[in-house]
């Protein structure tokens, strides 16, 4: 598990670091960084996991959240993977679209030739990466996890398949329910497969009726999201919850677009609320 | 005067938005960005003027520094300009760099064809570019103005050449003897000419002699920033300032490099910098 330092910025007294290292379970190359706040050279602090959109890799959210300050300010570590498996060797979308393929991976494990050898974003970002991450830098093993659009669903998703593993979620505008939405039938018809059985394990609004676990969701959606009625549908989401009784805190930003200035105007809320849930 | 609107997104309670307009100065159409805070709604607030760096243009500042949030605490303004004139009728750098040309204007009004009747970046700065603002939208005359590396010595440059036009200015890592530093000698010989003694009045430490206003300079300057020696030179600053007994505070930042993860680490004290100046 050798890691390659690719960059290294000091940050509010803290570092952000980018490292390239070989993922087994991609079977490639990959890209990811890690904000260490001021306290990590003291001590193991928490780590967020930071799961980003279509088209993202790591630099997206350390480059545009804001998330830095307060993350240094609360002692918290913020982990960005890439989206997707990448390089030659991987599979893309042989129509070079956004939405599938390169900076598409959805957070799944595919099952479907010929994406299932590379696209296993799902085992990458539960097992492989915090692996790496807990063995590698000064971080415990109290973990939080939030991502926005397509990472807001691999947040919700990935939380409510691992019970105990995180002790609190968020997401920025979710895909709350990809199983009827374009962008996830899109992506699921070509990783896991036509068989929409197999789909439901991947969906948030059908693993909340049977979730083990009540994590309360934390979520955040503008109101002027361009993709809030086709793709996102939130309200899926809060119907989901109330019919079992799962906790939701879910926002409605009036104005707030489905961008960077939106996540970066309540990241510092959110961080707030996964502290909480870290400290204890 | 018209104003197209390119973007407008909601951030921190306030708008982020983007203009494209027709310079007669530049004698092209121009793109800025304006974040115009919360207060904005209720009355004119005080605009800062930020110029960007090297190969930047108005994007860079508003989606990496993170100064939204303490702007809309503040009721400031901030308006970015673009770094240069462009477009297919604007000459650039024959060779395609990235120090001269297309986004490397340097803040100058050159002299030297075929550069003299396209690069006036310092009359757009100084004069177009703030009767526009102040006559589209809620702000009030009080300005202030900063900026980073090529940005930072415009900053300088700005305000030593005009008394009275601003209340506050600051830097991050400034060009700050540009008439003796690669970056420096290559712009000016490109856009002023061979002549020496008239690349003079572009130059920070040249004007700080006989400044005549003791406006203050907040400057940042990082310690592992890879352009410290050879192109910076922040100790030229220094001892200009210390002849002149002009007021000065440099500060050196120990591990901090050349990024907007520098800027965005120290850029809430620079915004409360301008507006203890800008409320007076």
């Amino acid at each position: 598990m050798s890691l390659e330092t690719v960059a290294a910025n000091r940050s509010f007294g803290g570092w952000h670091k980018r490292f390239r290292h070989h993922s087994t379970t991609l079977g490639c190359d990959m890209v990811f960084a890690i904000y260490l706040p001021p306290q990590a050279e003291h001590g193991p602090v928490p780590v967020l996991y930071w799961l980003s959109g279509l088209t993202c890799t790591d630099e997206n959210f350390m480059q545009k959240a804001g998330a830095q300050r307060m993350a240094a300010e609360l002692g918290i570590a913020i982990v960005a993977p890439d989206t997707s498996p990448r390089g030659e060797g991987v599979p893309d979308d042989p129509e070079g679209s956004y939405d599938f393929g390169h900076g598409a991976g959805f957070y799944v494990n595919a099952t479907h030739a010929p994406f299932d050898k590379h696209y296993r974003m799902y085992d990458y970002v539960v097992s492989e990466l915090p692996t790496l991450v807990e063995a590698s830098f000064p971080v415990s093993d109290a973990r939080a996890i939030s991502g926005h659009s397509m990472g807001g669903h691999g947040a919700l998703v990935i939380a409510l398949k691992n019970p105990g593993r995180y002790r609190s979620v968020s997401a920025f505008a979710p895909i709350a329910n990809p199983t009827d939405c374009p962008w996830g039938r899109k992506a699921f018809t070509g990783y896991l497969g036509e068989d929409e059985t197999a789909w439901r394990e991947w969906d948030t609004c059908a693993l909340i009726a049977e979730a083990p676990e009540r994590l309360p969701l934390l979520v955040d959606q503008g109101e002027a999201d361009p993709f809030l009625e086709d793709q996102l549908r939130p309200q899926r989401l809060a119907q989901a919850c109330e019919r079992a009784n799962h906790p939701l805190t879910l926002r409605m930003q009036p104005g707030y677009d489905h961008s960077y200035y939106f996540i970066a105007s309540f990241i510092d809320e959110h961080l707030r609320h996964h502290a909480a849930a870290l400290r204890r």
